[in-house]
């Protein structure tokens, strides 16, 4: 058969298990993965993906949830691994068409809550906290929670038990043997999942092209007590706001070195607030400050954290960084450190911050030198670890771009998974199981979903195209009243243009576009051409010919003709 | 005096040397500098840039000639260190104004003239080939070139020696002990320079953050060797078309490993061409083939060589990748090296091409593993051995992002140069030297000149502002006619949008927009206002009122009120 048409065959008689990735597969974000059974489906993550600079005017990226409404009837929860946004962003999507329950540790579901300002539904929805090593049983699913170590506090691993067999999903995963909240992952409960026998097990691939292990969180402590060591002046911190044990470090220093800790930033404070009175965080009072205070203190008595890591715009840092910033100014002497390394993508954003603030006379110390950060996903040794404690019979990479899945999946044959059993896959593609069999059997609507302002796809191919073309070379419109008569002119042609050239410089050049175009219609009405759209398209080719001779410029180009 | 404001005072009393950077400093690309003496100008180099995602629909970024127009009377020369795009790219435009000779070794020059096809300036320019060790004199200032190595051949240093004192520009450079060509950088020349003394040495600062020392170009053939002794099927290799030091390498690899290769690209054969009648390049005849005989031989017996290491998309790999290429197909077994790193900026570029290359089955050697590519420049041992070398009395760093030339900054103090005597400068900034001082005495034309079409300089930021407006949310346009008496509406509102919504779907509100549009036009009828453009100031704001509360968005909106 042809698994890339678009074609999902019939279940086969008796029990059977499908696995389909909706994102994440061949692309970082808007993770999302199906989990069916004969009579129950449940879904794991449902994330959101940022936007590519092709991606004109669209504010975010979410699934396509179409697998989902032809299978309404069997959807029976939504399962979180942890809150990072290519996770949970597309949640409150999810909830407009779905009421289903959301199943997440503590830290999970308040992430999720933070977002209730911007989306009432999730207020409504009916959220379950779980810990780590509960069961849930949805339908004929049971799913366990199992702790594992990542840049986020409270993130798990799913173990998904169907009567065809059981699924391990790593979610987002580095394995951390002196992680901050002194918890490793729970290895004892890995191992004996593995034990009990692993039908298919699916893992983040986001280093699967990275050798050796990944460095512990703490390895950042020995940086920072490096900077705080050194800091004459402020010190400001910038990371991600959901990255609870970094938070935790800056805050333990801050306590070590003998200075008080201010939060700045909307996302920040509310994160700081669930996360320490869920006791994920540990932050005495009397070490902490309002921003306002920060200028009643010497400067080597402050620590800021703030957010702005990826260069992001209206951020914290990046805000600073361009002195934008009424609540913090940057001084010469301050040192920043940025808690991070950039994001595919986001690079010339960082480090246009980074140059400002060289700029401004701070001390800069980043992710991308130093050890200033380090990843929350595991390197090679650590994935092949998880695949010799899991040992599945069947593989499948995701979370990664496709080289990485490729990668991951070369790794799983070394730990001895059948060359056949191991799946790289693109969303959307449907993975069955049976007792006799796994394979891939059909492909489902795995695509973008464009969000852009309230607009939930609406956006698709054809706007993009077009915004793409005014992008490149604005437009021009020609507006011009014939009688209908005889299509002679009666008023115009006016010319109105946005971004294509510099008006005020452009005068001489309207006045000859415009004699051009009187002339032509003339010639149209002369050759007795009267239909409005055939005048239309003389009209259009017209001017466009002359643009293109005068400028080389191909600007979207709107003629309205009205007969009167 | 206030540095920042665009002022340049009146030269001082007695000889004096200016030193301005009018490009390359706090960016990468477009590298210019001016060097001026009481009666002479000179010119080193004359880059162009590469528009980065908010310059829409900017084909390229040159430097502003501004400075050279004001003192045209004493612009002698321009001195080229190496053929790079940011380096010699902006010549056509600079030969466009001034009519000055252009003078380089011999690729370098060849390298120019290869434009001549797309500027027929460069055909009737006066152009003046230099051998390293020559040297030039243009009024009062003698110039010698000095060979140094770079990822391109003819690459040299320049000692600019004026009445004030010598200028040593090292052009882009790393120190290549076991070069290609045999040819390590002329050490000897450049410590004898610095023997004789230098006022002010400008160096490279791309590396300046990077530890340690750059690979020797050899470094990449031990890395193609493994390619070669391991491949069984076609190998492909994409680099710059100006690496003529990697081009021989893969052919002394052919060689080697019995296989015939073909070069597919016009820039790549240009350089071949060009690079071995000048001797730069050895390329046995019977080791070549066309394109089109590679399917005459085995997969085994073939090497293709091919641009599009920076993923840019018309290029020979990144169609390759997208099977848009009629004269090779990527076939699987295929081993493609992309022997080149992005640069920043480009990453999602490269690594969109290298995933679509493993969907075709390709095994993928790319940069950012193994050592298939070396930079071309010098990190920071190299950059301390230059100024140990050379130990000029002033430092000023070029070529790099602002945290890079600080970082040399930094480095040069190291090697003894005085704090006060190392000028970290942005464009335009005016260094000026006496037997007395040195230092930053104003600021001139340091800009950006964006090249759109055949048009230079007529998109400026007002353009960009409104293509930015139209990428993000398209336009709308409302046009109608309404009678001069009364204001009262006699056709449309007629509704065009390009990039706002899918029409399509979008029936149903148009006609909402349209009914509200006819009442609000009643309205403003009613209230008894006649004026053209309030009318049209009170439906361009209604519009934009209903988009916003309907979709949140914010298009462009062009108001078309006809009198009839």
């Amino acid at each position: 058969m042809n698994i890339n048409a678009l074609t999902v065959p019939e279940p086969p008689g008796g029990p059977y298990l499908r696995v389909i990735p909706l994102g994440g597969c061949g692309e970082i974000g808007r993770n999302m993965t199906v989990i069916e059974t004969n009579e129950d489906l449940v879904v794991v993550d449902c994330g959101l993906m940022f936007p590519d600079e092709e991606m004109y005017g669209v504010d975010i990226v979410i699934n396509d949830f179409t697998y989902l409404r032809e299978h309404r009837d069997k959807f029976r929860a939504l399962l979180v691994t942890h809150g990072h946004e290519d996770h949970i962003g597309g949640i409150p999507y999810l909830l407009r068409e779905f009421n289903v329950p959301v199943v997440g540790t503590a830290l999970t579901i308040a992430l999720i809550k933070a977002k209730s300002r911007d989306h009432k539904m999730i207020g409504e929805a009916n959220l379950v906290t779980v810990k780590p090593g509960d069961r849930v049983r949805y339908g004929s699913i049971e799913t366990e929670f199992v702790h594992i170590n990542h840049s986020v506090s409270g993130a798990c691993a799913l173990a998904l038990r169907t009567e065809t067999g059981t699924v391990f999903h790593t979610g987002d995963f580095k394995f951390d043997q002196t992680p901050i909240d002194g918890r490793p992952a729970d290895f004892a409960s890995i191992a004996r999942i593995g034990d009990e026998g692993v039908l298919c097990m699916l893992s983040d691939s986001t280093n699967a092209e990275r050798p050796g292990h990944t460095l512990s969180e703490r390895i950042v402590g020995e940086a920072f007590t490096n900077v705080f060591s050194h800091a004459k002046g402020r010190i400001i911190v910038a990371s991600f706001a959901s990255n609870v044990p970094r938070i935790q470090q800056v805050i333990d220093h801050a306590i070590t070195f003998d200075r008080k800790i201010a939060f700045l930033g909307r996302s920040l404070t509310n994160v700081v607030h669930f996360a320490s009175e869920l006791g994920y965080l540990s932050v005495p009072a009397d070490r902490t400050m309002r921003v306002e205070e920060i200028e009643e203190l010497p400067p080597e008595k402050v620590v800021v954290m703030t957010t702005g890591s990826q260069g992001e715009p209206m951020s914290g840092l990046t805000r600073m960084s361009v002195r934008d910033n009424p609540r913090l100014k940057i001084v010469p002497g301050d040192t920043v450190v940025i808690s991070a390394t950039p994001i595919p993508g986001n690079e010339k954003g960082v480090y246009k911050t980074i140059d400002n603030l060289y700029r401004l006379g701070a001390i800069v110390v980043h992710g991308t030198d130093g050890r200033s950060h380090v990843s929350g996903h595991g390197s090679q040794e650590e994935l092949l670890l998880m695949l010799n404690l899991v040992r599945p019979e069947f593989f499948v990479p995701v979370h990664g771009e496709y080289r990485m899945l490729v990668q991951h999946g070369k790794l799983a044959q070394r730990t001895g998974v059948d060359a056949r059993s191991v799946f790289v896959v693109e969303n959307g593609d449907v993975l069955e199981f049976t007792k006799d069999y796994g394979d891939k059997v059909g492909k489902t609507y795995g695509g973008h979903v464009f969000v852009d302002g309230s607009g939930v796809g609406d956006v698709g191919e054809a706007v993009l195209r077009d915004r793409r073309l005014l992008a490149a070379d604005g437009f021009m419109m020609v507006v011009v009243a014939i009688d209908s008569e005889e299509g002679r002119l009666i008023t115009g042609p006016d010319i109105i243009s946005r971004g294509v050239f510099y008006m005020p410089d452009a005068g001489g050049v309207m006045e000859e576009l415009r004699a051009e175009l009187t002339a032509l219609i003339e010639k149209v009405s002369l050759e007795g051409i009267r239909d409005v759209n055939t005048v239309k398209e003389h009209v259009r080719e017209g001017l466009a010919k002359a643009i293109m001779a005068r400028y080389k410029r191909r600007p979207v180009i709107v003629p309205v003709v009205m007969e009167v």
